[in-house]
C-alpha cells in the first residue's frame, strides 16, 4: 500500500474552502444583530478559503482517484485537525477568546462535537461568533455521519462494519459509488430533523437566535447553548421535551431514522442496538426520576423531565444541561458517571463507546462462561440473529480496552497535570466520549476555563481522539503505519 | 458432565476438618499470653472438626474418584465459603466480633487474603484470637496455590494455563498425578519463607507475637496487621524493608522462586511477567518517591522507603500501610487507585487482575493497530517467545472485561447503598482485588467498620469474586452450570 499525498492534501484544501464557506455564513447575523464580528467573520473565511484553494491548486494534479486505507486514516485525523486550527480564527479575531489555547480547545470542542467550553461568560460574545461556534459542531455532525457510513466501515474499525450491514442499500464489496447517495441521503434527514427542531422551539417561545443554535448543536449530539446556564436558562418544560427527543433522534442510528420516515417501523425495531437503546433510555430515566423525586423534592413531574433530560444529555453524548446532576446525591453521581461510557447508537452523531459494542461486550461475556464449561464448542456471539465473525467481535473487545487504557492512564496524565482525582475522572470520561460536562470542577455548571494549558491540550487530544474511534489516531503515531508494508 | 455431589460434600469436609485443627492451634497463644480466647477456640476447633467429620462421613462411600469440571468449580466456591462461616466462630464465641455480618466479613477478608478489617481497636482483641485471624489469611494463601496450580488450570479459566505451561514439571494432559508433587514443592517455599521473614523481623526488634503474625499474613499477600496503625506502628527502616522483599516474593510466581532456590536464575529471568513485575516496580516507586519527596518534605531515604513499601503493598494486594498514600496529592492518590487494578504474578497468593494478563492485554492492544492495517494477517500475540492461542487471548480480553464491567456495576450498587463516589470506587476495586486498604472513608488510616450492612456482605461477595478468579464463582450462577448437556 503506498500513500497518495496529493489526495490528501487535495482533500484537506476542498474542506478549507467549505470552512470558509460556512465562515461566511455567520456574516448575516453578525450585521444583524451589530454585536461586532464582521470583520474577523470575513478576514477568517477569506484565509480558510484561500488555504484551502492554495493547497487543492497545489495537488490537483492527481495521479490516482482512489483513495487507500492509509490515505483514509491520514484526511480524517488531518480535516479535524486542520477544519479546527482555521476555525480558531473568528474567536482569535474577534477577540471573544483571544488565548490560542483557548480558541483551540473551543472550535476542537465544538467539531468533536463535544461540547466543552471555556467560555466564562457567553452572552458576551457577538451573535455572529457564536453562530460559528454552533456551526463548528454541526459541520463536525455532518463530517461525522460521513465517517460512519462511509470511512470507518472501509477501514474495518472496532466493529463499525456491523453498521454498514445495517445501511440502505450499501454492501462493503461496493462501497465507492453509493457513499455520496447514502451520504446525501442521511445529510437530507440530518437536515430535517434540524429545521423541524427549530420550529418546535420557535413554537416553545425560545427566541429565534437561540432557536437557531440549539437546533444545530442538538442534531450533532455537540451541546454547545448560547447561554451561561445552558437549557436551564429557558425554565419551559415544552422546551425541554423538544430536545429530549431531538437528542434522542440524533443519538439514533441514522440509517433507521431513515426507515422510519419510509414508514419501515419494523425494520427500525427489528434493530438490537436501537431497542436497547430505546428499552434502556426508559429504564434509565425511570430510576433517575425515582432519585431525583426523593434526592430534590421537586414534583414528578419536574423531576421526571429533568432526569430524562439529563439522562438523554448524557447518553446521547450531547451535553445540554437543565439541572446539575452531580447534586442529585452519590448513586446518581457515580450512575452519570457510568453513562459517560456508553455512548448512544453506531451511525449516529453521538460520541463514546457506542451502544452495540456493550452488547456485544456484555453478550460475549455471558457466552464466556458458557465456553468455560464446553471449550470446544465454537459459541459465536448473535446480534440483530445473526452470528457475529470471531473477528468483529476480537475487534470490537480491543476497542473497548484501548478505551478503557486511555481512559485510565489519561487520568493519571491529568492527575499528574495537578488536578484532582474527581475531575481527573470527569474531564477525560467527558472528552473522551465528547459529552461535555464532566465532574468536579469540571461539572455541569462548571466549564474548562480555569484548567492548566497543558490539561486543555491534552484533553483536547482526547477529543479528537474519541469523535474519530480511537484507531484512526492512534495508527498514525504506530511505526506499522509509515512503513512500506 | 455429571455432578459427584459426594465427592464435594466429602473434601468439604476434610477442609472443615483441617480448619478445626488450625482452631485448636491457636489454642497455646491464648494459653500464653492469658487474655481471654481459650474456651471459644476450643469450641471453635470442636463444631468444625465435627461438622466436618459429619460431612467426611456422610459422603464417604464416593463412587468415584475423579473430579469433574463442575465439581471442581462447587468445591471450591463452597471451601472459600464454608471456611469462611465456620471461621467466624472464634470471633462470635469470644466476643471479639459480636456482629455475625462483621465477623463473616472479617474472616472472609482473611481468608481470600484480602485484609479489609472492621476492627477498630485491634490492639484489645485477645492474642490467640488476632493468631486466628492472621492465619485464615495463612490459610487462604496456602489454598490460593493449590488453587493457582491445580484447580484453575484444570478449568482453564483466564489464561491460567499460561502459567500451567510455567510450572515445573508439568503438563496439562497429565495433571492429576502430579499435583500433589507440586502443591508440596511450593507450600514448602511458602512455610519456608514465613519462617525466614519471622526471623529477621525478630532481627529487626519486632516483639515476637507480632513477627509471626505479620510473617503469616505477608506470605498470603493478606495484609491484617496486629496493630491498628498498621506497619506504621514500627517505625522502623529495617523491618519496612524486609517487609518490602517479602511483600515482593509472596507476589512472585512461587513455581520461579522455586527455581531461584535451585540457582536456575536465568530461567527466571526468561520469564516475562517477572521481568515486567520486577522493572516495573522499580519504576513505579521511583516515580512515586520523587512524588512524596516534593508533597511531604520528608528526606530522600524515608521518601523512597515510604514510596516503595506502598507501591509493592498494593502491586501485591498485601495492603500493609507505612504512610496515608491518599496524602500524596491528586497524581499520586490517582496512581494508587489504579494500581489496585494491576496485580501481581499469575501463581503467587497476590489477588487482582495480575500482571501477565495485562501484557497480553497491552500487547493485543498495540498488535490490534496492526491488523487494521493488514486484516488478512494472522498475527499472534506472542510471551515467553512462544506464541498464544486466540482463544487463551479471547479468553483473557474476556476475564479483564468482565473483571471492569464488576467494577463499574459493584461501584453504583455501593452508591445506592448510600456510600460516597471515591469511597465506593475505593471499596469495590480494593475488595474486588484483595488488597485491603481503600479511597475516602475506607482509606489506609480507616476501616470498614462504619459501611452499611448490606455494603459489607455486598463486598464480601466481591472479594470472593476477585479471588477465585471471578469465572469460578460466576459460572455457579448461569443456568450453562446446572443443566445437563
Amino acid at each position: 500500500m503506498k500513500f497518495n499525498f496529493k489526495i490528501v492534501v487535495s482533500l484537506l484544501g476542498i474542506l478549507l474552502v467549505i470552512n470558509g464557506g460556512f465562515m461566511l455564513m455567520c456574516l448575516p447575523v453578525s450585521l444583524i444583530y451589530h454585536e461586532g464580528g464582521v470583520v474577523p467573520l470575513i478576514i477568517s473565511g477569506l484565509v480558510s478559503a484561500s488555504i484551502g484553494g492554495i493547497l487543492w491548486w497545489s495537488a490537483r494534479k492527481r495521479t490516482d482517484d482512489n483513495l487507500s486505507k492509509r490515505d483514509g486514516y491520514l484526511i480524517v485525523t488531518l480535516g479535524w485537525l486542520g477544519m479546527s486550527l482555521v476555525g480558531t480564527l473568528p474567536f482569535l479575531l474577534s477577540g471573544a477568546i483571544p488565548n490560542f489555547t483557548n480558541a483551540f480547545f473551543e472550535t476542537l470542542s465544538g467539531f468533536t462535537t463535544t461540547g466543552a467550553s471555556i467560555l466564562n461568560d457567553i452572552e458576551s460574545v457577538p451573535k455572529g461568533i457564536l453562530f460559528w461556534r454552533s456551526l463548528t459542531q454541526w459541520m463536525g455532525g455532518m463530517g461525522i455521519i460521513v465517517l460512519a457510513v462511509a470511512i470507518l466501515p472501509l477501514l474495518g474499525i472496532g466493529g463499525m462494519q456491523l453498521f454498514v450491514a445495517e445501511a440502505p442499500g450499501l454492501k462493503p464489496d461496493k462501497l465507492q459509488p453509493r457513499i455520496t447517495a447514502t451520504a446525501r441521503r442521511l445529510w437530507i434527514i440530518y437536515v430535517g430533523l434540524t429545521c423541524a427542531e427549530f420550529v418546535l422551539l420557535i413554537i416553545g417561545g425560545m427566541p429565534v437566535f437561540d432557536a437557531i443554535n440549539h437546533s444545530l448543536t442538538t442534531m450533532a449530539t455537540g451541546g454547545f447553548s448560547t447561554r451561561q446556564e445552558s437549557i436551564a436558562y429557558f425554565n419551559s418544560p415544552f422546551i425541554q421535551y423538544v430536545l429530549i427527543i431531538f437528542m434522542f433522534l440524533a443519538g439514533t442510528n441514522f440509517t433507521l431514522t431513515y426507515y422510519g420516515f419510509k414508514g419501515k417501523f419494523g425494520r427500525v425495531w427489528a434493530n438490537e442496538e436501537f431497542r436497547v437503546y430505546m428499552i434502556g433510555t426508559l429504564i434509565l430515566g425511570a430510576i433517575v426520576s425515582v432519585g431525583v423525586y426523593f434526592n430534590t423534592g421537586s414534583d414528578i413531574e419536574r423531576s421526571f423531565r429533568n432526569a430524562m433530560f439529563q439522562v438523554v444529555s448524557i447518553i446521547t453524548t450531547t451535553g445540554f444541561v437543565s439541572a446539575d446532576y452531580t447534586l442529585w446525591g452519590p448513586f446518581l453521581s457515580i450512575l452519570f458517571f457510568m453513562l459517560m461510557f456508553l455512548g448512544a447508537s453506531a451511525g449516529s452523531t453521538a460520541g463514546g463507546v457506542k451502544i452495540v459494542r456493550h452488547i456485544l461486550l456484555l453478550k460475549n461475556g455471558i457466552l464466556e462462561l458458557k465456553r468455560q464449561l464446553h471449550p470446544s464448542a465454537i459459541i459465536p456471539v448473535r446480534l440483530n440473529n445473526k452470528a457475529v465473525s470471531p473477528e468483529i467481535t476480537y475487534n470490537v473487545l480491543g476497542f473497548i480496552m484501548i478505551y478503557l487504557t486511555i481512559f485510565v492512564t489519561s487520568t493519571c496524565i491529568m492527575g499528574l497535570l495537578g488536578v484532582d482525582f474527581v475531575t481527573a475522572l470527569g474531564s477525560v470520561a467527558t472528552s473522551l466520549g465528547n459529552i461535555g460536562p464532566g465532574f468536579g470542577s469540571v461539572g455541569p455548571v462548571n466549564n474548562f476555563a480555569h484548567l492548566p494549558s497543558a490539561g486543555k491540550w491534552f484533553l483536547s487530544f482526547l477529543m479528537l481522539l474519541g469523535r474519530l474511534e480511537l484507531f484512526t489516531v492512534l495508527i498514525l503515531v504506530t511505526p506499522y503505519f509509515w512503513t512500506r508494508n
